[in-house]
């Protein structure tokens, strides 16, 4: 994650959290008082986050020392100590929550995400994720999503086409609309086509579209459709697929399966920090 | 909520999906293109969020039109229209994802709320959050939380004091530690007491405390510790109640039970917006 | 005073004063003069301001040493030395200014506070600010009042809820106020009643107030009405009270006594920085 | 005042103050309650800010609508309804106390000077303000003092170099400095010299100082300084001269008198607001 | 062009020209008096920037009309009018310098962009711009690209991956290069590969790179490197093409070739506002 | 150039190009990979922007060391190495784009600058810039002309009065309006009027206006003109002045000669930086 832009954003949130002071911590330690806390897995999985507990604690206090015993994406089980920290009381108390906040959603996030990668293990599927992100929070649910295994789809709305059926309504057929947008566009930027039918993939290969989506379409259409389509466009299914039905899709012979779950309905991972005051 | 600061975190959360351009809707619509699209309900929940659908596509387009048909807090059935909206399809279509991405996890945050009242319904019990909330989005969840029915702990670090076990041992006892605090503060901050034992308890109400927390404890203890307590003091349950436990509280006789839960792992609700272009 | 919040801040006032460059000091003095300054009370009273000059000169160059040889609501004599700096004399007089600036304001404000607690010395009475602060520097002004012995008020209106005469109109009696108010609290918001009559007193007792204020109300009169009020709940005198007619006030009984003077109508005390070039 | 600028701080001072909701307004009052205010002298004075009244409220919410009786740096007495405003009270009531602390603050600064410049009436001296205004409010400020009748010192660190005795040390000679330094400057900036003594103000007159300050000077010094200075050198006196000395300065015949209590040391004007709910 | 995003920019660079007042325009005309304006082209160019003059006047006044007569894109003779303006003379000349300047540079861009295309026309090549843009500018500066008939190349360091010659030392060989990479993307970011030689290219080709750019190139080495290529890979020529030598690569067969020069050397075309006071 | 400033601006510009992340680097290099870099002259010209190189690559990572071998100003050879840096392989290519586009901007307006100040070797004449900076570089652009040995005019629009034939066609003399503006300004703010003819400089010189700018005269008439003059009043030549007739105006008497082509129409100096990985 650019680190100019994460600072940016930690400073908002322990904004957001602590206001004009830190009120409890303040009125009963004092300022040289030191303390020695352990990050500690209370459950078991993926851990993602290091960068926000190093420029998270710096932030506050250039005092609090961090030390890691792991690393973004390693698989931990329960009781597992993350990191420990030194410094004074007051700060790693100003720091806690925020920092404990946005970790436990992004292990969350890369423990959902590596779940899914096993669901499909033994293909060359890809788990991807969507824009259904916290707003506010995209750069760090993406990375988080790639801690657990998976790889990120568009960044931003500027960052490639998708052509729907709305679209191709407005276009006559999909080769139309295909070449109108191919036109305004520079070669580093995709444009991906939905279909929902062999029909829809034959005219988006054709159309020379760089992905081709199927729609909501079972395992065993998929099946299908991915015959139609050449080694060098890429192909994605989407929509209504879960967790619980991630696994039919395994030997459907598609490349990228993108799940909005991943970043929208997120299990905080639980993650605690013990403090001791020396 | 507060409207100067709500556009300015929406203007935020637009400029974090968009980026420099819609490529998609730009290439593909029209600008004097009109559309009509309905907000849909995919499943049952409360709604919270009439504030962002008004004000988010208000700063994307003056020319769009949003009517309501419900209001925050509105339990709401399958297939329920929440609003009509019509304007430009490009401006409708660049707003969307982030719009439908916050009432979707504010819609999930006053769903989950509402059940966690249903459950101590017939008590006096109001159900409350806590600090775990998504980094950013504090005063929206806050404000879901009060859409599903419960209320709010405090906003921010100086909204109040908790005074821990460690914060004890530092002063010797809680009535010094109360003592030492109470002096600092101004008639508006409240000093809560975090206590484990009847002891405990004693020791918090002769301090004066204006509220008590009873850490960790089962719906029994919690029954006797109640009983020590003075009707002007208020009383919090906290600490590992979920949803799964919440109901045995139910007669515990306390005036308030804490769920990190409501904000840190939510799902969100389905909502979906139809869009026709005209 | 939360740091990160500080540093925005100073940085922001630096940038109001400086624009795009010192002209004055980058035109007549080398970079690598090196110069030490000595902070000074040129008159009596209460210091507030120490992270202000730490922070302050810190963000101008990380080159200056500042040693500070009093604290924040040290009373001070005039001609003794607050602090010694040393440095890159471009860089101390970059930053001059705009630290004296807030200093000797905030100064002024504890100076100011620190007079009037003297006034009401003997009693029980708490001196107390309002949210008549200077727009931009709530948090500033706030923490000077409680260097200079006093206490803080709401921070923002979300920190509590008072209930005026035109609201109680509204709600028909205090009593319905009250328990239409508290319906939508958490355990940590006050809500706080004014009252200008025995009879209003009671009601608000009887509503269950958190605090009583005795709105524009003379010494004898607040003395009657405190009587009316039980231990647990707060008492507050507020409204055209200044520091000609504070004392009078000293033994109504009172708990709180808010002065809007302590923020809007303020004497910055005059400090200043006396530099010697190397 | 630029009208940009001034809402992008209007907005901040707003945030300030409300933070996430105005909770007592917003539980007492329906959103569709109509109000209507006056805003009150309290006291004579100054008034200055019908900017800040008009963009302030139109910030909060577009349906209130604002009517001005009066114009900046009008002479008002006490009772005198500067403004009559209609529209919702919780927006009214959300917006109230941060423009009363501006404008209060603002007419406080224009009283002030108008008084100022009422004690050198009679001459041709113009009262002038300095770089001592409240950090966040120099805009504000400068502009109060105009509305009073005075007039502006540099604005920023970039507006102008003022060269001091430890500067002329450092180069030997007023004409030295004044020479290096204008080699560096556009046609835009100007010089200033604080001088002393006779023979200081006869160098800078030879190094062709744009402006020539007596620095701590009394009247009759004054009188005989400015005599050495040719009519195409502005002459300023600054340093110690307080409201109570000002007068002694009326005949010195000095082109302008800075002032640095004008925007330090003021007492805010008394304005209220009176609102009736409809 | 995001408007949020625009607005926000634009709104940055009116406060950095106006600062606190435009000085000059309110000490000498009123108010209220009204001016009618044209934006002329002084010299023939293509215009890019009609959202800069909508939304940028906007800002200013919402009192200022604007109605334009050409598009962007349109390739206009000196002489040729632009658009007319009416509203508040105060207002307009606020806005002016700031507007002239975007709108200028960004007409410069497209016009040179334009004439670019023009050197390559009856050929399929599409000229491409490059991250040499002005700091803080890139947003307008892509967008006049493609106002000019050219195409963006990647807008920001995520939106995709580029893998130069001491890359590919560091892995060995392209092919190692390219996998290691592919392996951590998601479908929608593409691979680009700079080459040299025909080996190169051939490795490239083998390793399924998204594009091929020829590095440096002679168009006849280029001929003959285009022909390794197969279809679906797109190649790009960059280094050392200028508008001198950009018409020796028309038949080279290549489909991009990108020119720094589109964005970092540029003279602005000469657009002027002529104002008449009614 | 004010260091608070430059690195916000500076941690704007890098936000703006690496978005969330670099993604080649930081999927081809290892973050511990150390490289040594030099900033290298491509062109000879004059140097400007030490401070961006400092600044910028030390707002990336503190464990970038970067040594300068050259001051602002300096007039280099092709193949001139300017600085030295050692650290962090990634962190210097994350850095790297912005920092050269900065300071080839800078670098090409100081060589033009240098440039015209030989156009006019042997007279008094000093160049000068115009408000036609590039929006949002005005600080970095106005530093390099006084690199280039130039100097600057007004910074911003209340830095100073310039009136113009409308102006004055609008107070019926240049006297009326001089006199209408002197009242309201303070002692550090100017009065430049745009004159076109012998008899509008003499009204100028009778309103002791500060500055006379001589309006798109030929050298021969502005020689008359300036006669016209004293000492103490500045005189400018402005208006269709470039590079090409600059020589022109060199015996012409003028003081200032203001430009605008120096920052509107500049190409960046061509500088490059070598890296090697160690």
């Amino acid at each position: 994650m650019n680190r100019l832009k994460l600072r940016q954003e930690l400073e908002r949130f322990f904004i957001e959290d602590i206001a004009t002071a830190d009120l409890t911590s303040q009125l009963l330690f004092k300022s040289d008082q030191i303390g020695t806390g352990r990050l500690l897995m209370k459950e078991e999985g993926i851990f993602a986050g290091e960068q926000i507990v190093r420029e998270g604690f710096n932030l506050i206090s250039e005092e609090i020392k961090v030390e890691f015993h792991v690393r973004d994406g390693a698989s931990l089980v329960q009781g597992e100590t993350l990191a420990t920290l030194e410094g004074p009381v007051v700060s790693i108390l100003e720091g806690e929550r925020v920092i404990l906040n946005l970790i436990q959603r992004m292990s969350g996030i890369a423990t959902m995400t590596h779940h899914a990668t096993k669901l499909v293990e033994g293909s060359e599927i890809k788990i991807c994720d969507t824009r259904k992100t916290t707003p506010g929070l995209r750069m760090f649910e993406k990375y988080a999503v790639r801690c657990g295994g998976g790889v990120n789809h568009r960044l931003t709305l500027d960052g490639g086409v998708m052509i729907k059926d709305n679209h191709i309504a407005m276009f006559g057929s999909i080769e139309n609309g295909v070449q109108h947008v191919r036109q305004a566009l520079g070669p580093m930027t995709k444009i991906e086509v939905e279909t929902e039918s062999a029909a829809q993939v034959k005219a988006a290969v054709e159309a020379k579209a760089d992905i081709i989506m199927f729609d909501n379409r079972s395992p065993s259409e998929i099946k299908e459709m991915v015959e139609l389509v050449p080694d060098h466009i890429a192909t994605e299914a989407s929509g209504g697929i879960t967790l619980d039905t991630l696994a039919d899709y395994k030997d459907c012979g598609v490349q990228f399966i993108s799940l909005g779950a991943l970043t929208h309905s997120v299990k905080g991972l639980d993650i605690s920090l013990e403090l001791e005051v020396d």
